[in-house]
């Protein structure tokens, strides 16, 4: 029966690749999402699903009541794009200056929504009801799930699941990792204040963008030195502002960065840490420094029941030398709120693939996925929602063609 | 005689103050300067002098032939503002967002105007003839300067005189330099890629902010370490920028700076250092770095016999304890073309005034001078043309009165 | 029984700290152990063993036959010491300027004494064999376990085991590790040659003391920007030096490190981004840098079977809570080479007691460690040696008594 | 008359390189010399002089009577050297390991016996009386010139001169400079405490190795940014060390450099700068610094009256074209107290010479002179003993042979 789901998910597919591709071409930023969740809330009206729109700002929740009882199972997808411009040269490249779809997102929604189309043709097959969380914002916190959990998209769910395509890791595969998966992301400003001036004169001036360079590389320490090395921390700086002219020494320096962490303990050292060495590497030059610490999400960690059923599911799915037991990321996601309330697990799709040019890293200008992901995804999530049945699953590989 | 001239001036500043802070309140920027020469223009025109427009470009010159046999001098102020927000609070604030007079060019312009309209009216007592070299584009190489001597601007001058006033030295005073007075002023821009990528995987990219930090450090040392101690040398990074987002490894990071020397040979060994180190630094990281070094205007160097004789003018106009034997200064000015052609000196009108708040650096967001430096510069200019009977000069500090 | 061996080692608890003190007082460094394997072979044959000398160069292996059938098993303890300044305010405080006990190889060696003399006395009862390993030169690689294993010192032998007391574990606990429980350790040494000169003419020379320095710093973004941070890495620079006079730039600078890393991947790329870094920031200067890396131990790899073994004979040796399951350490261990020849485990007892000021880290100049570790350390070989009756353990914790 | 004087001293040229190579094979450190002051007093004592030893510790004062009325005129020449290793492959190279006389101060006493031994046979016919003073301690503060002069070696004199070979300048030159010609020499010591520890576990120690190194970038930035770049300034660290092993982070890190200024401001300013930039660096890794700076000697400031009567005797004695006006020079000298007694100026003998390979710089374990600068720094000074008759000079450069 499962199997005949997955032909029809295959049948969808090139409805999937254009709505993904749709999707590329006319990204939206975080929080100023408008067309993405009206396209994705006609397309869940449209199967007949029940549709609540602006959940929690701009999500949407799709509800499906299947016709045998069971558990009600949220599974969730991101709409939302990033400040990046688009540098690929494809046909369905992003039409909006500067914003992309540089982290896969537009692959989530489309294979939430072939899922939804998939079960609302056999829902009185369905176990349980299905609830479809499709959010925005996920990109920049707080971010939308924290909202739409407050707004009520969890109430009566049973449990949650999530799916990444992963640009590391190859298409054709899945990577599920217990406990912690994805590290605390947090975000920091800093404002140096220094004395402008003549680009001739550095002695009359307390020159600012200096000290801005100076901290960034005294920053480096922080996990170079001064964290337990076995504990995963990533520090960087996104951006660093300062000056207008070659001649003038400016007044000013900001630079804005990025913390990953596991551990809640290192998690606060290193903002401490931030805060030391800006200010001493400020008092050095007579400068001064402000530090604004915004914490971002929490790590997510993977409920271990949860966990080891969808591994089972996947095995079969795709063979077990297919799911990996992947190290935990670096990169954040607020999917952990949803798990800090029901049980569940979130779960990576492969999307590589050198052939098509798709190896570039998330957040890049050149990032791509191979779009097949979709269909893999959304096959994922259905052994998720029809649990045991999955020995008889045919090999998604073999069964759909390669992107043009 | 001379003292009646002075006398005439100091009736006039009412009206050149209004000129200045008409100026002040409109700036316009290097080869954007419309309504700046327009008005110089129209000043000139109307009392009664020979005016030739478009100068070079931009440029507005002046004759006034006098009525008794002499040189032909040329007196020159330059008329550019910079890309410099005004964060002064006074009245006569710049109207234009992101634009002010932060370098004084204004108190030139005002100061010239002043001495035209003293000439003009005893035209027949003026020895020689007088040429009034209202400059544009100071402040940008290739500058103005160049364009308007190519332009004939120079043509049958035997000296030419400029100033320049000076926040470093208290108003009332005049500062002259024999030889080198001004640097040589060279400007770059580097260039360095890198790799972008989500900020949570540094290892996936090549992070060209780091490197660009690392390498406003490194340049440090072609000044701490590797000229000369005895030549002096600026090399400033006046602005540096990377990164658009906290959470996205950037792709490049551009860093703008420029390099003020005396010595000719110094000038090149500091362009090779800064290539070698670049190339470097951005290898250590794998990174690639391009640097374009420009050269900007050459060393000013004052002719001693001219200045000589400028010397002890001002000695008698304000007293020997007043005239200052400056050091050379590291900023940098097109008046060097000027002094490659015909022989003449550039000196320094004192602006600094404590209580008035008149103390910020040349090129600081509250740059201000002492707006009696109009009045001097412009007694000393008429002290020039007139050379010799300085004798019975009226102490200028006594007679004006301070600024409201 | 066991408890009787236990009751026997307490009773010998102030034997075994004279010992453990007077190989403090007396500490030897690597390779040049002359009086400790001395005294180890004197203690060991007059207790009735077998005793080899010189095994390997400066090892000691004593051989003990049991009265039972059984497994050979291997226990062992190193003896050599570090170049470091003892500090500490003790009686038994080093008698050696500038060598040091600093890692608790003398615990380990009075501990492993103390169960040969338990052993020695209950011969018949004893199960298999039991080989002593008083291992030379742990300290510092190729380090004296591969020369003692070349010359047989695991001949017949079924199973190894080693304990480190640790400083950061409280007395009374016992850490073990599934897997990689301690990093590969690598040194590099760095020369950089310059050219001297005159203090006051830094122009003239290629001053090899600020390349060195801007080389460790440049060397921090291996770990914080360049190695996933997945991945345990340190890299620390353990020594620098450059220049006799405060007035004399110098000639050359040399640096020392080490390296620490699991994945033998990650290894080798850290060493070639030393290489990298450390030329390019050379040629940066015009100076020039060669690097020698030498490969340490590899990383220690717990077999899993001994392990889960070793944990349930130390739960019940000492509770549950006691035993924790500990994070890799940075650390390395020649012990890595027993375990490559045959399984085993390596474990971790606590030493730490801030009642006595025993919390300051290994090879640091106030290293000391709880000396009821000895005890500990014991017990818990004698558990291994007769395995399974475990059940009727005392507490240690309980019948010793704090130190002196 | 003066050209006899020099015939004579072209004569014992042979024995003034023997006595010059006897001195560099045997040379003595600063306060430490014995047996150089030993052989000095010995010599002037052969002449017939007047001797005092030990003169403010270790100084030889040597006084000539002469016959005929004139001004008591002093020469200096120092005698310590430096803790060097020579590297030179010569025949006269030092024999004491590690020390050298690297700065030409074996030249300089040559020089002045050769002058001593000339005068001596003329005695009758010498205006005034010569003292001549033999020097210890020049290179380490608080030098000996102080206390000498503490100790009466000035008494009775008028007038002094000094003279340094000079590495920069070819052989056959003299240099001279009014003013400042030499600056002002400090020197600081920094200790940094942090925390040692184990290799491995850099997050339980204070790293003061890295900090260490952090604070020497950082140092570069007082010279490049912080002082007026027209202002001289020369800040070397000339050692950095700290740490024993490569695999133990070090508790401390000991830094030792100098300070060359000539403007009493900029010293104290750079001084202040040292302290709050170690504070600073230091107060980011948690690390404690601490700063000693001992004052140098001042800079040197020759007297123009007989600056002016110098370089006119040696335009004489080697052509205008041979006598260079040279840029004040960034090395220190004691020199400076016995001008704050007397008039006199303090001149540079030309020593390089790229035939023989003596091309590098002072301080250097090359370093070498051409002899001939003896004889030439001989003349020099027996021109200014006999003052105005120097007209008849023969050119000392054709007339002398070279070293071999």
């Amino acid at each position: 029966m499962l199997s005949d789901l997955f032909a029809r998910l295959e049948q969808l597919y090139p409805e999937l690749v254009n709505i993904r591709r749709d999707l590329h071409m006319h990204p939206e930023l975080s929080y100023q999402e408008v067309n993405t969740p009206q396209k994705v809330a006609d397309y869940l009206r449209a199967l007949g699903l029940t549709v609540r729109t602006e959940v929690g700002g701009r999500g949407v929740v799709g509800l499906l009541r299947g016709g045998k009882p069971g558990k009600t199972i949220a599974l969730r997808a991101d709409f939302d794009a990033l400040p990046i411009q688009d540098e690929k040269q494809v046909e369905y490249k992003s039409r909006v200056p500067g914003v992309m779809h540089a982290c896969g997102h537009d692959i989530h929604t489309s294979a939430l929504l072939g899922v939804a189309h998939v079960l609302s043709e056999v829902r009185e097959q369905v176990p349980g009801n299905v609830v479809f969380l499709h959010q925005f914002a996920e990109e920049m916190p707080p971010g939308g799930a924290k909202a739409m959990i407050e707004d009520g998209c969890l109430d009566g769910v049973d449990e949650v699941y999530g799916a990444h395509v992963w640009s590391t890791e190859p298409y054709g595969t899945i990577g599920v990792t217990d406990g912690y998966t994805m590290a605390a992301g947090d975000g920091f400003e800093i404002d140096i204040s220094g004395k402008g001036g003549h680009g001739g004169q550095p002695h009359l001036t307390i020159d600012p963008l200096v000290v801005g360079c100076q901290l960034v590389v005294n920053l480096q320490q922080i996990v170079s030195r001064r964290v337990d090395p076995i504990e995963p921390v990533v520090l960087s700086v996104g951006s660093i502002h300062s000056g207008l002219a070659a001649n003038v020494i400016p007044d000013t320096c900001h630079i804005n960065g990025n913390v990953r962490t596991f551990n809640q303990e290192v998690r606060g050292f290193v903002e401490q840490q931030i805060r030391q060495i800006t200010e001493a590497t400020c008092e050095a030059a007579g400068a001064v420094g402000t530090v604004r610490y915004r914490s971002g999400y929490d790590a997510v960690w993977n409920h271990p029941e949860q966990t080891q059923v969808v591994r089972r599911l996947f095995q079969h799915l795709i063979g077990e030398e297919n799911v990996k037991n992947l190290d935990p990321s670096m990169a954040s996601e607020d999917f952990t709120y949803y798990l800090q309330k029901v049980p569940g697990t979130f779960f990576f799709v492969g999307g590589r693939n050198p052939e098509i040019g798709a190896t570039y890293p998330h957040h890049h200008p050149m990032f791509d996925a191979d779009e097949r992901a979709i269909l893999l995804t959304g096959k994922a999530f259905l052994s998720i929602v029809f649990g045991g049945d999955a020995s008889s699953f045919p090999s998604p590989i073999e069964s759909a063609t390669a992107q043009g």
